[in-house]
């Protein structure tokens, strides 16, 4: 999944990807995908109530269910810009549909990187005809660099659909400000997933499986709680597979790969080394669950706590505490990393919380807690703070 | 106010304070507070669901309205110690009492520390005599000391109430694990605040007072979002001055000590280099212009960019669009530190916010969003967030 050089057969689409030095280190930073054909597409954008201009155009023009290209600049949010925001996405976009013959309004656009600056509009609209010219069936991997602001690697992820030969590509980047709460019309460096799929499926299904993918996964994790302006979640489905797929089918395609991204953007989170997944069980409702492992995996006490390789369980308790959520701390069972510390509100010893320390020692562990005997359950992916954070966002604009 | 050795005379109370080694490294952490007649008593407690032994026992006993005394260690929090835990309280109280000659149930109980860790009872019991036996009007300011936990300095406050000399003596803890929900009966390393007053005054009068005091001074601060399990505010009236006093000038004295103090705490966040007051207005309502402001001061990408002397108001903006709060951002106005920065939504250039920069080099400075005219306004202090916090909480318990 992290291998970017996999090929990838996705049928019906094209990648491309240049430097227009937006990024001020010459790194790639403007990336393009288009379909051979109209395809079938769908988005879920940021409810972040301050959304950028690529975000309302995105969501505006795939409210005809199709769409050609995707147009992705990295380094500039294009949010917070007013008039002359909506007029650059506008510019872009329609320079980039004439140098692929198609209309405007069939280029979804996307931009991440710093809020309030303004897109030097005149060198993409210089580009787009070379943009347009480097495009090819394998070069997504450039796609999925050129798109990356502060990721230390790019995300890619595939899948089949169905049985029949149908296959999946996503790609996402993220790795601050990844704090995703996106819905059909919701959040800097922003979380942008894109997924491109040649089977046959109607825009409905789609749009349902797009949603219910993204719930258990995108919509499940955290790296700093602050839900950007700009996060998207596009998807195209070219249909060039001529493969027909059950909504069940491209649903688990879907959930399939965004677990895998989400876990990618996660452990790519800025400054973390770990990453860790917060499963709780036992409350009234699923939702209530989603609350208490939310509020845990976005403590700042418990992210840091981790960061020390301490299983503080009294941290996590007392987040869960203030999540709003009605339950009985002394019925409370923890285990961190299959180790059990916590059993009806108590530790169970410091011989328990050594070994449990020496689990969190791994990349990558589970932290469960049971909290009554309620049906509601939820796991929610987070990660470590550590210094790092501190360092790319004290300095982030400079 | 941070001149700990300031003579404040507030009559009819003692003060006492000694080490019997919760904390590791020998520093004192056991306090009392002792009024020489049955003090009018009243508390706010932490609204967090999970709530340490001390505070439901402090709760319980403030229900009478009257306290002789209030017995605080710091280095252990009692929290989720469940059976062990609260029989520690107990213990530990009574032996207080007895040795003040009092019942245990004049003896009002605060913790702070370390959640999950039993307090050792018999070394408290054991001291509880010498404890007692070292009170003194002067020893104030040991009392302060004993109860900080990683606080730099302690906290200690004072006013005159009304006009007759009756007087106020404000006492509090706190660095971390601070984002204060206090109520009567609401919030590890804890907010523990203590004030002390001569005034006449009735128990109503007296937790009126606090809780309007409370709700703009400490309800409106945060170190790191984390609601504690053990914060307790806890007001004793001695009416030792012989001074009766009207709730306004109790409210308007207990106001200026809390606000002082909670700007004390603030400044003193684990790691912060620096106090920020966030000031929204025109919004909807009060409590949406706290919500925003409450957002924005929590959120870690604005926190790291204070940090970096980095007026990114994008994404202050940000965190104010997740608030779930109603505003336009195209009406936005934004100035840090008395410079603006932001009008209608977009940024008033490099030049200004050059100067923005130079003006986030104080130690304390004000950031002022306007989103709207609307009457609701609110103020909301923070702090940066930098390395110091992951030093201090990645190794807390080791």
């Amino acid at each position: 999944m992290t291998t970017p050089n996999a090929v990838v057969r996705v049928k019906g689409f094209r990648f491309s990807a240049l430097s227009v030095g937006i990024k001020k280190d010459g790194r790639s930073d403007l990336a393009l995908a288009v379909a051979d054909q109209s395809a079938v597409a769908a988005g879920l954008f940021t409810r972040n109530l301050v959304r950028a201009a690529p975000v309302d155009v995105a969501a505006e023009r795939l409210r005809a269910g199709r769409a050609r290209a995707v147009l992705v600049n990295s380094g500039c949010a294009n949010a917070c810009t007013g008039e002359a925001g909506l007029a650059a996405t506008l510019s872009t976009t329609a320079a980039v549909g004439r140098a692929l013959g198609i209309d405007a309004s069939e280029v979804v656009p996307a931009s991440t990187g710093v809020i309030g600056a303004l897109l030097p509009v005149e060198r993409i609209v210089a580009r787009a005809g070379e943009l347009a010219a480097g495009l090819s069936a394998e070069n997504h991997p450039a796609f999925a660099q050129a798109i990356c602001t502060t990721d230390r690697w790019p995300k890619i992820g595939h899948a089949l659909v169905g049985a029949n030969g149908a296959t999946l590509l996503g790609i996402a980047k993220g790795a601050g400000m990844i704090h995703p709460d996106l819905a059909t019309l919701e959040k800097q460096a922003t979380l942008l997933v894109f997924l491109f799929t040649d089977a046959i499926v109607e825009r409905d299904v789609l749009e349902r499986s797009l949603i219910e993918a993204c719930d258990t996964t995108f919509n499940a994790c955290s790296v700093d709680g602050d839900t950007s302006t700009n996060d998207s979640m596009i998807a195209l489905s070219s249909g060039a597979s001529g493969c027909r797929v059950e909504p069940d089918e491209l649903t688990t395609a879907f959930r399939t790969v965004c677990d895998r991204l989400a876990r990618s953007v996660v452990a790519d989170g800025e400054g973390s080394t770990q990453i860790v997944e917060i499963r709780v069980r036992g409350l009234g409702s699923r939702e209530q669950a989603r609350a208490v492992a939310r509020t845990i995996a976005t403590s700042l006490l418990t992210k840091t706590a981790l960061h020390g390789r301490d299983p503080n369980w009294g941290r996590m308790l007392g987040a869960a505490g203030r999540a709003g959520v009605s339950f009985d701390p002394a019925l409370a069972r923890i285990a961190v990393g299959g180790v059990p510390i916590v059993e009806r509100g108590v530790t169970l010893g410091t011989e328990a919380e050594a070994r449990a320390a020496a689990a969190m020692k791994a990349e990558s562990y589970v932290i469960e807690l049971e909290l009554g005997t309620g049906p509601g359950e939820f796991s929610y992916l987070g990660c470590d703070l550590g210094h790092g954070y501190v360092d790319v966002n004290a300095a982030y604009r400079s």
